[in-house]
């Protein structure tokens, strides 16, 4: 089969063999991937990850001995894979087992494959009526929704998202449904546009004017998200937090970040990371047409074009690429 | 009357006019007062304070014309003066009022003379047993206690307090009403020994010796409180904290800090600022004597020789260095 890796910051495609699945694991033929923010850093360092990358996905079970009757089904999967035997795998949170594998991110290959195997019990059927472009954003949505399952979140929590890249437009458009005081704070106004269209208010933000004057502007939020992907905006979001509001940070940089704690003590902020979420919500969503993912795709790249795409997805400001393996 | 005067880096001693008490406040003759690590940092310029500094003491009520009553009371007093109006004000939190005063911090000045002037509402009446040199804790100590009123804490809750300095000791000796699982981690045995005196479990830390094999020994903790009041604490409290665990953050340094976001999302920690406290609760303490603040008191000086007393509490490792009225 036709593979990726990623190994010293250089990509290769190479023609490997089908994996074979293990106990407990099913073989998946990767219909669509995503590529992720994620594995930019990842491809310049962060993690310190070598294989096959990748983790936003979906596929269809071509065998799975310990689970036959999802042979044939369209399935995305949990990416963290447990140990289920420590004490967070045994409360069903294998997303923080100390020895857990990430699926193309930590110790297991990933998706940007012909094959991937991935363990039964992390998969989830696709229900029929979601198209499989959609499908693909199930982890990243997850993800976005993450925040109002850790956090409470009322329909009046006064949200700010930072950022109007692939995670803050899906974090904006999902949080939209938990609180009616969403404001996406973006540079783009092309991308900005996306989140009006789903009825969510916009502010296009001059970089060269100081923070001072944009939280004059706006006041100071509830609740902040710092999706920017960019290690000054964990500061912003810092600046434009009430007193005992909460930043929720989304960014896995590989680079260290400067922050201002005393504007943490004394305003006593909670800065709050947020990581994976829950693949059946986002499915729900997904199904429902609560929200629309289609037009965060940018580009659809076969995978043996996968270097073209992958300078796409590096692109500053570039929004969500696809593989697609049905245009190998 | 005798004042100190802290301006552009440094401390003059001064003879000043008794301050005249404004509408709905009260004169104080300072009785005693206590340096705080946040007064060398406003010596250094956090803050940009310029005035007569300090914010921990207990006094005796002069005069108080909207409250007469509290004349000839000793009393302690909460260090930020709100504006009444806002909405922080009007749910009684003046700790996080916009436009709020810091007595010896911010925009007022502070006990470092013989006589105050603080706002009546702020004053609370020390009891009759809690002797003098205790009750000037109640500020520092209610800090302190700040931490469970915040998070839930219980009493299985792990806890590791980082830094066995002022802050340290009073934020363990408090916590370990709350939780039985209070460990303190200090670099110097005499100070663990205070600790340990009131029954509270410490470890002593090599510096040379890396986080990581620190992690490997005590394992990680529910909750861990930065009161190193070194800008490197916050990385080893992060280190320290289990997935989806609470750093607390009791620093309010002038420097920038350089963290490892990443590990925040990752774990999904929250970081979680804290500051100013409830007197009440901190003289609820001192009155049942339920812990010994006296072990912690290091020097008294009377208030001619503040230079010498900043001095002391400048020196790296001092414990608590008060300044005595009753000794100028």
């Amino acid at each position: 089969m036709i593979a990726v890796r990623f190994e010293n910051k250089t990509i290769s495609l190479l023609d490997l063999p089908v994996p074979e699945p293990g106990d407990g694991e099913a073989l998946v033929r990767v219909v669509m991937a995503g590529i992720c923010a994620t594995d930019v850093e990842i491809f310049h360092g962060y993690a310190g990850f070598a294989g096959v990358p990748g983790h936003e996905f979906i596929g269809i079970v071509e065998s799975c001995p310990s689970r036959p009757e999802f042979v044939g089904s369209r399935v995305v999967a949990d990416i963290n894979c447990g140990c289920g035997r420590c004490r967070a795998c045994l409360r069903e949170d294998a997303r923080h087992c100390p020895d857990r594998k990430v699926i193309g991110i930590r110790g297991r290959d990933g998706v940007f494959a012909e094959y991937c195997v991935i363990p039964a019990r992390n998969l989830h059927r696709v229900p029929k009526t979601v198209e499989t472009i959609d499908a693909v954003f199930a982890e990243p949505l997850a993800a976005a929704l993450e925040i109002p399952q850790q956090w409470h979140v009322t329909g009046s929590t006064r949200i700010a998202v930072l950022g109007d890249g692939k995670l803050g437009l899906l974090a904006a458009i999902g949080l939209n449904h938990f609180s009616g005081r969403v404001l996406l704070i973006g540079r783009h106004s092309g991308k900005l546009a996306i989140a009006e269209k789903q009825g969510i208010p916009t502010f296009l933000i001059d970089p060269d004017i100081p923070v001072e004057t944009v939280r004059h502007q706006l006041g100071r939020f509830d609740m902040t998200v710092d999706a920017t992907g960019n290690p000054d905006g964990v500061n912003m979001a810092i600046s434009l937090t009430r007193p005992r509001g909460t930043v929720v940070v989304k960014t896995t940089t590989r680079e260290m970040t400067t922050i201002d704690l005393a504007e943490i003590t004394v305003n006593e902020l909670r800065l709050a990371g947020s990581r994976c979420g829950d693949l059946p919500l986002a499915l729900r969503f997904l199904e429902n047409r609560w929200i629309d993912v289609k037009p965060l795709v940018e580009a659809v790249y076969p995978l043996s074009r996968f270097d073209a795409a992958f300078s796409h997805a590096m692109r500053k400001g570039s929004l969500k690429v696809l593989i697609s393996n049905d245009q190998v």
